[in-house]
């Protein structure tokens, strides 16, 4: 269940089946205890009564979600996956077979591939309802911002560009929603929303299926209410360790503090979730040392948008082509390589990402968990200002598995998240120990 | 125009508008000489002539084929792209949204994805007119083969696993083909067909719109009858490097010789064929010497076993939860995880590739170019046995540019192709390189 400190500004947070963990929404249809018609009922009223507020849905038809739940419910028993029934929300820049996908671009209005994205593919095979299409920022990078607010504070930003997916879980909406991130699109959102949430190891799981904006950094993201959620959805989408995690409890265990090159720009609301969780995690007998990223890691945000602008202009040439000075000013000049980035720097930037991913992994061997920031602070003024990527993006960057904890509240009253990151492929036992810090900061207070 | 020495064991060879190289073909439509209607006939009346024995196609229809020709025929000359009229075949992995994309998978049979691949809408908007499917082996890994047979030797394999997009050129069914590479699935076919071909930089072009194999690897590339063929797609993908390439003469050219740990594999058809360019380089004056690869890079083909493998299991997990043991049986065991592979082994090998890629760079950086074998000999036998990715995937891996120099003739009378690559993001002055070896080439003979 949702700890109520971390929800607190949302109204009518935790009343009802709409409030159900992934988990257990999953368990009570699993044992006949609800039906999916139950939840999905729960969800549509939720979504009927919040969406002239959120507006987390750019697709969405509660007609068709209780025809899926019904057809769900006439399925016996013994032939269920371990998602069945449950409705999951998709960020619309994936696709799915019979919905449209319309990335919230102008460009792409009753744009409709019929094909379903791996993930949503894999959803489907574990029983799972794609309940309907996720607002995001435009091509999930820039330009037309989702319609989404914060749940929080509807005069906040949701966080981009996965805004509407975080949203809708953080509202009540939706206990599953999937996401993308390519610079901060999944952790920032969970962090201004307050909702678990996970970007997983680099092509450990599947993007296969969506708008491509830079493919050495894409990475398919999900959001959940626990983190015995974002497990349920690590083994649908097949995510593993070498070996399965075994964390009994925080005594012990070793977590390292890493404030990276952007720590100057944390905001008060940042430095206090960070000594708080600090402050908890001494306490409940963890050993907390620091890790410093050595001075070559200072080139790594440069080293992200030389990349990632550079692989924009490869994926976004048919854009170019079809819609030129029509798309977004920003986009526009990127593709026109306005910046004047050469293969040259492309090149040293990609050798010193691969560089840093191997010291990054090696500087985090000896530890059980990496703790670092997941935003600058708490969700600024929206809609225009969806935030910023700063603490998000290095990571991306180095392609490794980042956890958002949420739970911590800040004096403005706004959620604010911190993440858990660690080597790649250690995306399991990151969970695991995220499951117990965020245990641990249920019921504490910041500052 | 086609040097008549590569295509002698075609039948009919040069006789004909289906014969033109696309940059001919493009002229003489710009210029009113001939019509779409005139080169889409020839194309139509070969295939009718020759898909008995070459089979290189998995979908055609030539009333379709005319209808595309005479609405070209109908565009004002002022309102035409750089490919207008000009057909040209697409890897049945790549989906076009007006045929089916089926991945020559009995699983896929009738699938048909709505939407244009990148490169597919790039072709399209230059004015290209999108022929037909080119058979495939199976989802472009392995499995089941395509029905293609090598035009030159029907009982010769074309190469896997772009084996129709190489046989359609090489028989003269169209002037221009796309494929892809994961392992040496552009460059293999191309050697055995007697073709040019390039697999760019890797992401320097997208992708984006097939079924993925192994996101790290998988690389569009292309065939056509000149080297100007792969410049004028080059073009239209926007593949470009820092400064355009200015080779006038091979005189003076600094090449370096790379044989590559896989150098013992070499049959003589590939030993005789690296003599024969490298006289022929000394010849017209350019300075040859050999690259030797540093011992650590004997690692490379294990790497790229490992990391292929590895993100084979996250991007066929949907059809392995769909289809289960019905899949072939090696991507069984491969999804399966038969050989243990873990992901402390799959982070060794990302990292040694990283390293090699740096360190090539380096190394290749004092020349213009370096030359390479293509494949170990010429086709084997087929259909079952399409060759081996033995001396191209260690350029997948490292994400090197590579371009297949047809025009050699071994003593079975088959093609055999070599290949030119240098450091990454290089690709158009491999290209420029590259034809001029070809010229240089033209009446070679071997031995």
């Amino acid at each position: 269940m949702v700890g109520d400190a971390r929800l607190m500004a949302v109204p009518g947070s935790g009343q009802g089946l709409n409030w159900l963990s992934a988990s257990e929404a999953a368990r009570q249809i699993a044992r006949g205890q609800i039906t999916a018609r139950d939840l999905v009922q729960a969800v549509i009223d939720r979504i009927a009564a919040r969406d002239d507020v959120v507006r987390a849905w750019s697709w969405f038809d509660p007609d068709r979600a209780l025809a899926l739940a019904d057809a769900a419910d006439a399925v016996p028993m013994n032939q269920r996956g371990p998602l069945h029934g449950v409705p999951v929300g998709i960020k619309d820049i994936l696709f799915t077979k019979d919905m449209p996908t319309q990335f919230n671009s102008p460009h792409f209005q009753g744009h409709f591939p019929n094909i379903d994205a791996a993930c949503v593919a894999l959803l489907r095979d574990a029983g799972a309802l794609i309940l309907g299409k996720n607002d995001t920022v435009e091509f999930a990078v820039n330009g037309k911002r989702a319609a989404t607010r914060n749940p929080h504070d509807p005069s906040r930003t949701p966080g981009g560009s996965s805004s509407g997916s975080a949203a809708a879980v953080a509202d009540g909406q939706v206990p599953l929603s999937i996401g993308t991130q390519t610079g901060g699109s999944v952790i920032r959102p969970a962090s201004y929303c307050g909702v678990w949430a996970i970007k997983p190891t680099w092509n450990a799981v599947s993007h296969e299926g969506f708008k491509v904006c830079a493919a050495s950094f894409d990475t398919l993201g999900w959001y959940g209410r626990t983190a015995d959620d974002l497990d349920l959805l690590a083994d649908v989408f097949g995510l593993h360790d070498d070996a399965a995690p075994m964390i009994e409890s925080l005594a012990g265990l070793r977590i390292a503090v890493c404030r990276t090159p952007a720590w100057p720009q944390a905001e008060n609301a940042t430095l206090e979730a960070m000594t708080t969780t600090i402050a908890e995690l001494r306490a409940a007998g963890a050993q907390v040392s620091d890790l410093e990223m050595p001075a070559a890691f200072d080139g790594l945000p440069d080293a992200h948008k030389m990349i990632m602008q550079s692989e924009m202009r490869s994926a976004f040439l048919p854009e170019q082509r079809r819609f030129g000075d029509a798309l977004y000013p920003e986009l526009v000049g990127i593709l026109r390589n306005d910046a004047a980035q050469t293969r040259k720097d492309l090149v040293a930037a990609q050798n010193l990402a691969a560089q840093c991913r191997a010291v990054f992994d090696e500087l985090a061997a000896p530890f059980d968990a990496v703790l670092t920031p997941s935003t600058a602070g708490t969700a600024p003024l929206g809609p225009d200002n969806t935030g910023a990527a700063t603490f998000n993006r290095i990571w991306t960057l180095l392609h490794m598995p980042c956890v958002n904890i949420p739970g911590l509240v800040a004096k403005d009253g706004l959620p604010i998240g911190v993440t858990l990151t660690g080597p790649r492929f250690t995306d399991r036992r990151l969970i695991a120990v995220a499951g117990r810090i965020g245990a641990a900061l249920e019921g504490a207070r910041m500052g």
